[in-house]
């Protein structure tokens, strides 16, 4: 008789999570696949918007519609699944009154307060749980990277966007910048957009370019918060970014704290913030060490002079400067996305 | 009975061929692999310093000193023999007196008025002579990208390397670059010096950092010549690129015609010329249109105000930038090699 192939579910249940990327913020992006001792498919789901059902449920749903009786069957899901009463029921208590037997999880809860919980609760109910390897857990980690920040820092994952030449120039000296990368990149840059929760940008940036900074060149079912950092009120009443779709939080007057700013994302349920601002701003946000990746879209030309990446305060020596690691050097048409994390 | 692997063979010429990088300038870097019909290996070699013996007469004399019978051999070679006499008697008049059978070029002659009669006078002889794929060609181009150069446009290809922060950053404010990116990519640009016939920098670089520019990282059998441009004479006489190993050229008073300066070095044998200056030398080659290769040690670290990669031109818009194409992009230690070439 043919046996699960637990890796291959997984894979799949990681796929169907990456389907729920734009969908499900706050609630974080996940999962299920549920398969007969034999190995068959049972029914497959992931995380509705929340207030929906999650992963578990619509998995259950699905297997209901497709007229499969998921008794004794192996659930294999992207996340612990909760065990508390939220916006809807726990998922362990689905899967225990539907009489699954086994369950995979690729990682654990991220809320240090409820990890093991989902699990404990599984097992006390007489269900074999086993967890993934490390780099499963990785990659599921990453899915919902700014989930996990809130949960765990209680503070969004912060990523800052910025399109350069080959010698790190964002614009002309007179600020012109259309375009620096290519149209892949462009379109790649709004793909990142809608994994945020929330898009940041300074007023400067609004004054000089006007930018609308929705997501529109990938296909979304929300559209992230834009928020804009004002602290002088400079803010045009007709500016694009004001205009719909999706809404806009102006900030100010007074100069914000970002700290506290992000604590109060946080809060808010702003899993992972896309920051794409003028130097000012990026580099006060670098400065202050509130980074955790850069997103730089790298195009191969050399514009001379021309308006920096970010305005940093001055390094006492090359030994000073904070060193990132690349986790990513990918080309997207004619450009190379680079992903950088702090070391 | 086993038949000649054709494929496999050419991999391990064009190998050999790369060990001669460093070994043969003018001459070009080539392999040779002897075959039997029933697929052994008789003998292989590759070029020596010039007025030695080329790949062909290596591996001939190789197959000898093994025992080998050639006769009804096939020679895969990574560069179509040569038919004139130069330095040495041509390839091809020693393969067909050795009654080698059929012959495997890899890529023909680059010198236009060549190209063909080396092919042209082993077929005449009886030989059966076969051009290798496309994709190989190139691979075997790529190995003497400087003499093909140097035959077709009568001048060096010329790499300019610069070693860079994600802000395209070379150096501090004061000029302090030690170090921006690792160890390994340290090491690496000295066997890309190695490659070079001639590294040329400007009297600026020699003044502020004192650079030997000879290759120490990786072992070499010779050393590239070293040029300095000096147009207002303010060599030291102390200064260490003087010393040896290696010879130095120092070009000025006066200030050099670049075009004119890259067709006598041609003339001079320098196959590729390895630019390692600052931004005024650098940018002057790049404003003119003169770098076929630029390659760029990318650190992830960003530096804020600091010396750029090149002092160019004002640019009247983006969309008359220079568009480069990447052709590699690869990791390095922490760092990132990139290597573009013009669109």
């Amino acid at each position: 008789m043919p046996v699960p192939d637990i890796d291959a579910a997984l894979r799949r249940a990681l796929s169907l999570a990456a389907q729920a990327i734009g969908l499900t913020d706050p609630n974080p992006r996940v999962g299920c696949v549920l398969l007969a001792a034999d190995g068959r498919e049972l029914g497959a789901g992931h995380t509705q918007p929340a207030g929906q059902a999650h992963a578990e449920v619509m998995a259950l749903r699905d297997a209901a519609a497709r007229g499969h009786d998921v008794r004794g069957a192996i659930a294999i899901v992207t996340l612990e699944p909760c065990s508390h009463h939220g916006r809807t029921p726990p998922c362990c208590d689905a899967l225990i009154a539907a009489g699954i037997a086994g369950v995979v999880v690729a990682v654990q809860d991220p809320n240090p307060q409820v990890a093991g919980q989902g699990i404990a609760r599984l097992r006390a109910a007489g269900i074999a749980v086993e967890l993934a390897d490390a780099s499963t857990a990785d990659v599921a980690r990453e899915l919902n990277i700014g989930f996990f920040s809130r949960m765990q820092r209680a503070r969004p994952f912060v990523r800052l966007k910025s399109a350069i030449s080959l010698d790190g120039r964002t614009a002309l000296p007179d600020g012109r910048s259309q375009w620096i990368t290519g149209e892949a990149a462009r379109t790649d840059g709004h793909a990142w957009r809608r994994r945020a929760g929330a898009v940041l940008t300074g007023i400067g940036t609004v004054l000089a370019d006007d930018p609308r900074l929705d997501v529109r060149l990938v296909p979304t079912a929300r559209q992230p918060l834009r928020i804009v950092l004002d602290p002088q009120q400079r803010m045009p009443a007709d500016a694009r970014i004001l205009q719909p779709p999706g809404e806009t939080r102006v900030i100010g007057p007074g100069r914000a704290d970002l700290p506290a700013l992000l604590a109060e994302l946080g809060s808010q349920g702003i899993n992972e913030l896309h920051v794409e601002a003028g130097p000012t701003l990026s580099g006060a946000f670098l400065d202050a060490g509130l980074v955790d990746e850069l997103l730089v879209y790298q195009a191969p030309l050399l514009i001379g002079e021309g308006r920096p990446l970010a305005t940093l305060s001055p390094l006492a020596g090359l030994d000073h400067a904070r060193r990132w690691r690349v986790v990513e050097a990918l080309p997207v048409g004619a450009d190379l996305r680079l992903r950088l994390r702090p070391t």
